[in-house]
């Protein structure tokens, strides 16, 4: 059998990806791919599945993006030596990307009769490749089998589903054991600092950092992880995975979702309807020493199991305190409503804090932290079960939940936003009895890209 | 702070879980959860977060049940001694399961002002608990912290989700490490095999066995979790986990899913819809050995890895050969349609047989197999990424998706189905360079219960 054994990577393969791409999204025509990626026909649809979002614009989706309700997100560590490698790497990516948010596939599936029928099923009427197609597939496409299908197939009539595709740089992309692998060590932002590390932190190496990083968010499990294992395999030979990890989010629709503690997450968010708030804590500005972010923002993102056994051997006025905030209402401790103003110098008869000092919302909330916020879009996850021995609580060995949350946050400088507040909950916050982070990864999210540019040309290029 | 370390887990507490829940259900009113357990309300809504399944019947919910869109699959195993123990615990998964099932919590919340305000914007109107259940609940509710609220409270608001709830026993229940620890060991039902080791099996002990089995499906994958978290908690005392796991189907609304594979999966299962092949294939009889398992069916679960990037780089016509079947329509190879019959007899020009001889689908059809067919209802799995060392293919040792099926299949003898199927097709598959066997487990699933019993009534009290 011809096909025991998958080919050596090839270079020729890959490099020649990028232009493959180019020529597939040329032979879309008037009304296909090509033109809804230029953000022409972006759209809230009532049904989920069929949402469209625009990929290129001033800004990259998936940060100010209403929450899709699943994402996968990943790192790839580079594993080339040649900036070429790594600009050909983003502009495939930025192609291929712009069809799969428009619910096509990352690259023209192979002609065959079958194929078209099966397809046209679908009502997605870009999807099947023309003869410039082939050619350019034939000769061109596929990371490592140049024969093999340039998308796995596997979301074929699932809709756009919302997708959005955002990518980022970590610091290994500007230096990576002293070296400055691709000449890009000065344009490092100096906003893309290491993070420190916090009490507590119990990091799992192959589950922390990474030199690129890929967010994918849709209203479909699926397709989540269909675009991430598209990009990925356009990587090969240049960058390898190094972690992946899927998340979901159920929350009834317009109303704030609850977490896997069962509290309502993203009450107390800067409204991302509001441009000036986005402006002031998400958005990087035109710093000297990294014009290029203009637009973009930096991401933590944080893999935190919680201990959920034990929460929920816990009781509901005990959580509340925990949090600040009543459980079932989502209101701040004292208050009635989920959107009522957490008002940390409320005290009760006796004169203690009625929000408790060493509560969540406290010490999170930006009168704590000098006016500091930053945008949270996490998810949670669940990963079944493992046997953890680990800090808390030090006396159960035994299997439990891998489940919690991948804590994601947006902000325009992590050195005012996720660093300082995570210094305080991570010596302060009671919730540290029933939270591990165990991930930890910070990257540089470059602005959107034009039509027939990629995502990080400003890096790059100026 | 009083709740720094969770208290020990109390015999008392547990054993009277049971009780408290019955007098739970009871104070639900005409018009509420408990009639709906009844089946009075089965539903399959237009939207699919609204769906409602029975939870009492002739069969168990989760094997005919038209397939939802997410699973949580659990184990675990019994670590007490005694009898009546078990019999408590699945009389109270039995009472949790039935008001699960109907969109209400576990158990009744606490009362509280917030709580009640907070839980009627869910418009689920029995989820408050009455004083008669506050005070059962004071009393007797809560496996280790008797005031530990009964229900995460995780998915408030979020709707029944067409969510079954299907128990089932494993070979421990009847016999462990030779002993009899329940009295129940000549009632093993000589369907319940231990599974023979087959070719290429590579298990993990902590994601194969269990004594005790549960399978929560939904229309949403936070619900179905929650199921298992509930009725985990109710365990504590009795029962440990020993292995979870979360799936998932994406699937265009009333068309076949396409697994990871990218192929549909399910096309050529018996038809739920023909009640005599449901008693021939699926429903177990009343054997001798057996009565108290007729209307009930043996459940095979395995853990199924599949190196998906492997996969990818393989062209697509090769992938048809693998399964027998083209890739974008679903029809058997030589056919139009996904449903046009599978002809293992056909040949080409040269006298080769069109579905080749080491495809899966030649392996495992009926006419393979005397006959033998077995209903599947299977999911995918996706955990992320790990570092593997395998088999298939021996020479990529690195970070891979950890992703899969959740091969799920119901059948009235396994020795007749799932058993020599897989015998060959693990020889022989040409899939299984793609795929490895990491977790295994077979159960005894009951037939369902009647209002007022409990599920496995039969094994203990006939
Ligand atoms: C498992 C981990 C975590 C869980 C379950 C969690 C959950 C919550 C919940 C339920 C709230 C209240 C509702 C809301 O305003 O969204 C909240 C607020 C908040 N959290 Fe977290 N959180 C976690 C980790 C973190 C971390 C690591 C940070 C940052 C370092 C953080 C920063 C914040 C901030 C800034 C707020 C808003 C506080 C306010 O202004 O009122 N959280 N979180
Ligand atoms: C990763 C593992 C597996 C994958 C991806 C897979 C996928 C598929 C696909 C795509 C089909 C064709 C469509 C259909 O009729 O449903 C199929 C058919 C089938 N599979 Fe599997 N399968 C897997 C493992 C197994 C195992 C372990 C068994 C049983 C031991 C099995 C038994 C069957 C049977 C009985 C059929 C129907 C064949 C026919 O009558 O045409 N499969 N499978």
């Amino acid at each position: 059998m011809a096909n025991d054994q998958p080919p050596r990577p090839s270079r020729r393969g890959f490099l020649k990806a990028g232009s493959a791409a180019v020529a597939a999204g040329a032979s879309l025509g008037a009304t296909g791919v090509a033109q809804a990626a230029l953000g022409k026909t972006p759209a809230h649809a009532a049904d989920p599945t069929m949402a469209v979002e625009p990929f290129y614009g001033l800004h990259q989706g998936g940060i100010v993006t209403p929450q899709q309700s699943h994402t996968y997100v990943a790192a790839l560590d580079l594993t080339t030596e040649k900036r070429d490698d790594v600009i050909a790497l983003l502009r495939a990516w930025t192609d291929a990307a712009a069809r799969l948010t428009q619910g096509a596939t990352a690259g023209p599936l192979p002609t065959d009769a079958a194929a078209k029928t099966a397809l046209a099923d679908t009502k997605i009427d870009t999807q099947v490749e023309t003869k410039a197609d082939a050619k350019a597939n034939d000769t061109a496409y596929s990371p490592t089998n140049a024969k093999a299908a340039p998308d796995s197939g596997d979301v074929l009539g699932l809709g756009p589903c919302g997708l959005t595709i955002t990518f980022g740089f970590g610091p290994g992309l500007f230096t990576k054991d002293g070296k400055d692998r691709y000449g890009l060590a000065s344009r490092r932002p100096a906003a893309l600092v290491d993070l420190p590390r916090f009490n507590g932190d119990q990091l799992i190496a192959e589950k922390t950092g990474g030199d690129l990083f890929i967010q994918a968010c849709a209203n479909d499990q699926q397709v989540a992880f269909h675009a991430v294992r598209q990009l990925s395999r356009l990587a090969s030979g240049v960058a390898t995975m190094r972690w992946g990890q899927s998340g979901f989010l159920s929350g009834p629709r317009g109303q704030t979702p609850r977490n896997l503690m069962g509290f309502k997450d993203g009450t107390n968010n800067p409204s991302t309807a509001k441009p000036q708030l986005m402006n002031e804590f998400v958005w990087a500005g035109a710093t000297a020493d990294a014009p290029w972010m203009e637009g973009g923002t930096y991401t933590v993102v944080r893999r935190i199991r919680i201990t959920l056994e034990h929460w929920d051997n816990t009781e509901v006025g005990f959580q509340e305190q925990v949090f600040g905030r009543h459980k079932y209402s989502g209101a701040p401790i004292g208050k009635k409503n989920e959107f009522d103003p957490v008002d940390l110098k409320e005290e009760d008869k006796d004169g203690n804090p009625v929000i408790p000092e060493n509560s969540h919302v406290r010490l999170s909330n930006q009168a704590s932290n000098n006016g500091a916020q930053i945008l949270r879009r996490s998810y949670s996850y669940n990963e079944g079960t493992n046997f953890y021995i680990e800090r808390w609580p030090p006396w159960r060995q035994e299997t439990e939940y891998d489940a919690g949350l991948i804590f994601l946050a947006h902000q325009s400088d992590p050195r005012k936003g996720f660093i300082p507040i995570n210094e305080k909950l991570a010596k302060f916050d009671m919730m540290n009895q029933f939270t591990t982070h165990v991930g930890s990864a910070i990257f540089a999210v470059p602005p959107g890209a034009k039509p027939g540019s990629y995502i990080g040309a400003g890096l790059f290029e100026t």
